[in-house]
């Protein structure tokens, strides 16, 4: 089969590395804390699952990168991602690259996600931005609507 | 003082009953499962915190009625509250009444929360709305643009 890399209860190692994978391969990260991850080449799909202050550099994914039930996350795309999801998750740092500034990213119970896009110049600064983590709803016409409350100045 | 009623700990308690109060005092619920307070007064303030299967109804609120770390809890408003929120939370009914219709309502970190609002008939059905808890953000001209996803066919 060799379909699915899993990455489980590293503590402290600060240099994993995927390198030989190809874009049928699912990666599923689990427990881990303290360490951090390269994946090198293009995979289907990555999840990491119940991590807490774990870093992961990944090229691109061809489905999604989900993030759930982890705290102080940091995720860097270097390539390309349809879908990033965040669940259950406090605290996640999230680098786009170029070329995955037009990704979708979904979060779910929440809090504490910023994303940081690159700068418009090749050495310029990253842009910081919180995403909404609370919402207010209010009756009008027969539904709910909503909205996100947004907190920085920006 | 006499500005703080603490209800906590309460297991199994159906009677629970706040009959003398006023619009200074605040309630703080703890701890309490499978249990239902009524408020029958006007109150400043309600919080409800760390309770399961805890039924509270109460009638007005000045400031804001609180709802943090439940699970699975049913909150009735009969009169008028400014805001209610809701925080860290899986499942809450929210019964709104005519006069609380116009409420604010704040989520975060929460999911399955369920607001039922009564008819337009005295005696016509509540209608159900299920409040988005999954959203999706997608960069453009330089800021995140924050949509909720809904669930339901309405």
């Amino acid at each position: 089969m060799g379909r699915k890399w899993v990455v489980e209860n590293q503590i402290g190692k600060k240099n994993l590395v995927i390198e030989d994978c190809d874009a049928k391969q699912s990666v599923y990260v689990y427990g881990c804390k303290d360490s951090v991850l390269q994946i090198q080449g293009k995979v289907n799909n990555i999840t990491i699952d119940k991590c807490t202050k774990m870093g992961i550099v990944f090229k691109d994914v061809v489905a999604a990168c989900e993030v759930v039930n982890c705290s102080g996350v940091e995720v860097q795309c270097q390539g390309s991602a349809p879908t990033i999801s965040v669940d259950n998750t406090g605290g996640c740092q999230l680098y786009l690259s170029k070329d995955s500034m037009g990704t979708s990213i979904t979060t779910a119970k929440s809090s504490e996600i910023n994303v940081l896009v690159p700068g418009a110049q090749p050495d310029g600064d990253w842009g910081e931005h919180a995403l909404p983590q609370q919402f207010i709803h209010i009756y009008k016409d027969g539904q709910f609507e909503t909205t996100p409350v947004s907190h920085s100045g920006g």
